[in-house]
């Protein structure tokens, strides 16, 4: 029963992965994975059928619209398109830091953001917003190496769970999205992730929930220094904002890192994070892709809109296609076990 | 005869990767790439020995120094690593810019550095060395799109000639360069490079140049602006620099682009420029390799040291392993055609 793969079983995407693979220089092995609906979460309709329209017409050799391997270029956003954004969970990570950092340091837990890290006091950071998180952001991470703080994200996304649906971090994220980004892959595109969200933090968990390593994610960073510590050299965050990853940014980060405009693009609407890097792909000479979800499911997941609608606006404009999580993803999250 | 292989021919190179990348998949068809030198143009000796130990060392699926595949980075300077860096070819490129903005706009042909290019005032350069050459590259660079600047590069490289040697700048590329980022490929390693070099102008040769895709490859960049010209958007260099990627800067780099400390490292004495990432590398936990190149051919290319000998102290200090041009290469350039 091969309709029945789930492509979220680790072994099983590696197998069809190396399956896929092994089609380009093994001929005559063929029908096998072809006959798989590799998008078995997203309902059939209008994207799920551009979807698989764009990807066999950007791959057929002799057509119009090809595209070499070295060109498929798939860019995703993290927050919101990936996984779940509500609450923000890197902000979370950063107070339980902060809950750490007060442990060790009993003086700081009168002073804020601690004070309201220990008391989980969401209000204090939710009227802050992104002010307050810089602010701990800094405080908490420019002590931490390179390596101690992948350890620290490790350990956290280990021992917590999602606080509105009680499930480990890694349940929060999306099947239909890691379908499609295993189909791309199967069909020779690169995956990367764009994403406002930490880098170093998004390194930490991408391998594990995307199948996505290191060098393929762009996140948001802080200046770095490498320094001689003990007769090792480790490289120091320091409190100076290199790049924050968000709107035009994501476009010229991309460039930064891939060099090339991107052949796929997929954002969501929210905070319009995402409408610079689907301008940036539909400029590319010939075909691209671009997809941005619409969070309108309440039922399974959350309802959310920006007040101008900008980023739906800017796809209708455009012709993006838009993802109706209601409409379009016959499941929202991995099958339980 | 396997021995004799040219690992340069492209579709031989493509082939011998393709054998390769199938036996990872498809037990049982083995001996045929292994018997062959992946490395003809490296004597038999220290140097060779010790990147070929290491290669099976961090292959060999049972053994305490195993490496999983998503971790074998491996990362090259360019300039005087991978090919000839005298002159900067860079700079001459610079130089051919600006005669071609002189020509479309006479009035410049008066002004330096306009003058000095059209003249072909070497001296005029080299005596003012990076200076006005940042001058030269904000002049030039800045009114050029991304993709426009790309295609003036691959023009520059069709149709000009290595000063010296008066052949195609693809045939100074090192020869054993080329077959070890072959071998390391095949043993599954992601090869980058990370140079002083302007990343665009690298992007521009280095696939057809290396087999280095856009995306592996760091280098030193301006701050670019998205911006919509004539309803498409585009990104448009500024006169800012972003980052110059040379020395402790290109271990920063190296972790912003790829998260990882690269598990194997080569540069090259001369500008002290790889210091910073051959120490970072040798800071990995777990096994590493660090290889430096003295050029010490006056014979068949240059010979220049620097004036304290830093690079190569370093090397002596810390372990790494120095390739001697004149020693340990028994080519230097691909074999003319």
């Amino acid at each position: 029963m091969l309709r029945s793969i789930s492509y979220f079983n680790p072994l099983r995407l590696l197998l069809s992965v190396a399956v896929a693979t092994c089609f380009l220089i093994t001929p005559g092995v063929g029908a096998l994975a072809q006959s798989a609906d590799p998008l078995p979460s997203w309902a059939d309709g209008k994207v799920k059928q551009a979807i698989q329209r764009f990807v066999v017409d950007v791959t057929t050799e002799d057509g119009a619209n090809y595209v070499p391997r070295a060109k498929r270029i798939a860019v995703f956003d993290n927050d919101g398109t990936l996984w779940s954004e509500r609450p923000w969970v890197q902000g979370l990570f950063i107070e339980h830091l902060l809950r750490k950092a007060a442990a060790s340091n009993p003086a700081l837990a009168d002073e804020q953001p601690y004070k309201a890290a220990i008391e989980n006091d969401r209000e204090f950071f939710e009227k802050g917003g992104m002010r307050d998180y810089q602010v701990a952001i800094r405080r908490t991470m420019t002590e931490l190496s390179r390596e101690d703080f992948d350890a620290e994200v490790r350990s956290f996304f280990a021992t917590s769970r999602h606080p509105t649906f009680n499930v480990p971090y890694q349940q929060t994220v999306y099947q239909p999205a890691l379908e499609l980004l295993a189909y791309l892959r199967a069909n020779g595109f690169k995956t990367y992730i764009c994403s406002g969200g930490g880098v170093d933090f998004m390194r930490a968990m991408s391998s594990d929930f995307y199948g996505i390593e290191t060098d393929q994610v762009i996140g948001t960073s802080y200046k770095k220094e490498l320094r001689e510590v003990d007769g090792k050299w480790v490289l120091e965050s320091t409190a100076e904002l290199n790049t924050f990853n968000n709107r035009d940014q994501k476009a010229v980060n991309i460039d930064l890192h891939i060099g090339q405009r991107p052949l796929l693009v997929m954002g969501n609407a929210g905070g319009k994070g995402d409408i610079g890097m689907l301008g940036y792909s539909q400029g590319r000479d010939g075909p691209s892709l671009q997809l941005i979800i619409d969070h309108n499911d309440e039922a399974r997941e959350f309802a959310y809109a920006e007040d101008d609608n900008a980023s739906l606006n800017a796809a209708k404009e455009n012709g993006w296609h838009i993802i109706s999580m209601k409409d379009d993803w016959s499941a929202i999250y991995p099958p339980r076990d």
